[in-house]
């Protein structure tokens, strides 16, 4: 754990940064209706603003490592690590005045993500997740407190309390699998993005599954829920930080038994 | 306005007396994970706490005025008005972790709810409304700091930012009749309860459609939407605070262009 200390701590300068450049853009009434249907969108506005900002200090303080963000031009890589930013998660939330928009980081190595943040700046909450060759552990820091995260034991979809952002968005076979899983779980929640992987490791909510995932979305999201205790994957088992189709759950028992009802439509 | 101040303090005193009284029980995972299989419900206890914290001040305060309440039984008015209380607005957000859910008390007098404030504990936010007889006006107080509601102006649908807390559970023509109404607005998000109002009032969404509410979900979302410039009915077009089917919009003629699509399931 000890090498990666200068890392989790520049992680956390960089979420500062990010929360920063992002705040002024929330609810930005002048913005949002005066500008909104002159072809001014303040979701990107904030998107840049904040990787931008995230790439500045990462150029002075870590010049070999790569970037990959959902805005910019990739930077190569020389040292084998890589950064993954998702500026603004959730732009609909966003765009919409709704607390559930995150900003997204992640430090990839040859293991996959190993250090990620889930930050959602109006909140004040700051998710840190650690796996891989970095260990595994997740907190919340909030208002200057920090608490462990750890993810609820339940074993059971019926017992199980679920979450997607859109059902809408499933389709054809992939709408049949989510409804096959959302009959079966105890309730069903929705409208989260990235926050609803947050409530998993923070022991909320049991699972999430969602698909047409980005890499950028998904990084930050494993290190999170699985420091937690958790397991994200996507529907065929293998590897989720590719993107596509992801399942987040509290518990393996639970993991699998929703693997199962979603192979159908599972893309491999 | 000035006969109302009273109130309005004395709103303030019953939604702090609230936050105190429903915080210790959010995310409580001693409770949640230990006690929920045994039987063990905190949003009940949260709801109790609410509840009884108001009813207090209410007796000594307001001792004349009815009282009506998710949990308790209904104190009868004689004065002609009567407080209306969803100690907690949301329970499923609540169980979840999700900062959703929101504590609601309305006053209404022989012209429906004219007072009312939806506060949402831990992101420290209380939306205040008045309409009717009390004038019309809202706002939004964080950190100590208040700033004016006002509601987009966004009179098509086309344009229009919608919301529902689930749409699973419309059915029949309901569901229909939903369908209809996201296939021509511009987006759609979910999942937010009580809270998704206050984001019409506060300029974010543009419209909320749900049914199945109660008369206690309903009264204190009607000043607050209604004072900022929206408009509050149920799906035929009549006064919403008894229940039921509700639309909440942020512009009249938006509000009538979803109120035709919603008509062939709107209950009479």
């Amino acid at each position: 754990m000890e090498k990666w200390q200068g890392d989790i701590a520049l992680l956390d300068r960089l979420a500062d940064a990010a929360r920063a450049a992002s705040l002024p853009w929330f609810r930005n009434g002048v913005v949002a209706k005066n500008k909104l249907d002159q072809g001014f969108d303040p979701v990107t506005a904030a998107d840049t603003a904040v990787e931008d900002a995230i790439r500045r200090l990462l150029a002075e303080h870590r010049p070999d490592d790569g970037i990959v963000g959902e805005e910019g031009a990739d930077t190569p890589s020389r040292s084998g690590r890589t950064w993954i930013i998702d500026p603004i998660d959730g732009t609909r939330a966003f765009l919409t005045g709704l607390p559930s928009w995150c900003v997204l980081i992640a430090l990839t190595d040859e293991t996959g993500p190993v250090l990620s943040v889930i930050d959602q700046p109006f909140t004040g909450e700051r998710f840190f997740g650690t796996r891989g060759s970095a260990g595994r552990t997740a907190h919340l820091e909030r208002n200057g407190a920090r608490s462990a995260l750890a993810t609820r034991r339940t074993a059971r979809l019926s017992s199980a309390l679920g979450e997607t952002t859109d059902a809408f968005l499933f389709e054809g076979a992939e709408w049949d699998a989510f409804q096959a899983v959302r009959g079966k779980a105890r309730l069903f929640r929705y409208g989260l993005d990235a926050y609803g992987y947050a409530m998993v490791a923070a022991g909320g909510l049991d699972f999430v599954v969602e698909s047409g995932l980005h890499a950028w979305d998904v990084a930050a999201l494993i290190p999170v829920v699985e420091g937690a205790g958790g397991i994200v994957t996507n529907w065929a088992g293998g590897p989720a930080h590719g993107g596509g189709q992801v399942l987040a759950s509290a518990h393996p028992a639970l993991h699998e038994e929703i693997l199962a009802l979603l192979a159908p439509a599972a893309k491999r």
